[in-house]
């Protein structure tokens, strides 16, 4: 079981406006699929050139490592090395903070991961998540 | 002056509908700023999971060497070390084929790209122009 | 839908057997998910070093474009600057030739792809197959 | 003196049963030669898909410097820039934690390494070590 398009679509619509209605800084937002590849993306007008890399770190490491981002930032904070090491293998390609939730099925397997990336980590995550139940998914901060 | 986030999904949303309209293969599409830097896209249902690369490539290279597609393509089989030295100063980021579409602003100036990717080359322009009509914009192709 | 490690492991020994049962050089197979991930691999004992990038090469490209082994060797002989821009944005990890077999499921999704190398590229295929029709799988050469 | 297939595939069913038998989260399992190449790989279904890059950087790291998991950790948390600047040579392939477990011979060379992820790093370890007592060799932490 994968994400539709339909569904990462309403998931980014719902996330950039989440953030325009908590008056936060221009968000990005990606979905990515099962095996972590791009479904959809779509950055505010106003947000920096550099969004779609970092909110795609955030997605990315969750997917890889079936472990959503307040996970990895508290595997960062224990043992900086090893999130360093890991960003090697998977070719520098992995932010480890909030913003990086994954999506789960009904069983609880992990079908994807939305990454968010524009104002603080924590901010960021709740635009995330009004995404995820706009399109009546469950996502895991 | 940039492309909105509106008229960049306006310019996927056509895209991927022409593609179905005329029974391609599962469309996906990009857009790019001025700079370069990814402003949207889009996945089919259906499509192969390395599509963005794709996508982005023929928009990157659009961009960064302001020569859309075709003339792109044109250079690499009259000149193959020449686009593969392109290729290595941009970090291997470039396809240079068709559905690789320039936008110019009314003045000419260059202001962005369209990356459709999914069926022949020349079925993906065909594509990416629909998408750029419907925006309103004027595409290179 | 994707492929169950015990499915791997029949196409990659069934590969192997396959190999030494026609007195092929010592074979390498690898079995890739849907999203282009390691699933299961083997190389033959008397096989070259290196032989995991060059299975895992073939298998990545074809979950990657959806294209199977045969049809980006075509590509790559009529449009060589094409496969090798292709390689530039996939990360130089795409090995254009047979061996690198598509899985399907009933409905023709893309659930994989197997790559097997040691051989002539044909005969790299011949044993992929065997492999993939003792899982009870759909291979596209 | 290398390990054989055979060895590599007792090696990893081993580890992934003894996982399963500990109730752990689903394991992955690599078993590398004395050259630091991949001899041999499966990840348990529900693994999650960047597994293969873990379960390589544990053993590689281990081949490559003749340092187990263990004694690499110690390395990290006492000079962690000299960890960081290893990963640098040696492309970043390296995660430096337990559950990288160096081969030996009888007389004490080392014929490669296992890696096992999934669960914490102790956790692999032990699992890693029940599979190379399986084959009946002898594994360094």
């Amino acid at each position: 079981m994968t994400i539709s398009l339909q569904s990462a679509q309403i998931i980014i619509n719902t996330a950039l406006a989440k953030g325009r209605e908590m008056g936060l800084k221009p968000l990005s937002a990606v979905v990515l699929d099962g095996g972590g590849h791009v479904q959809a993306f779509a950055r505010e007008d106003g947000a920096a050139p550099g969004r779609f890399a970092i909110a795609h770190g955030k997605a990315y490491g969750a997917v890889m490592l079936g472990m959503a981002g307040t996970a990895q930032m508290a595997r960062a904070e224990a043992q900086a090395y090893f999130m360093a090491a890991v960003n090697g293998v998977y070719g520098g390609q992995v932010i480890p903070v909030p913003g990086g939730v994954l999506l789960r099925n009904d069983s609880g397997a992990v079908i994807g991961a939305v990454g968010v990336t524009g104002d603080t980590s924590d901010n960021d995550a709740i635009a995330a998540m009004a995404g995820i139940e706009a399109a009546g998914l469950i996502g895991e901060i």
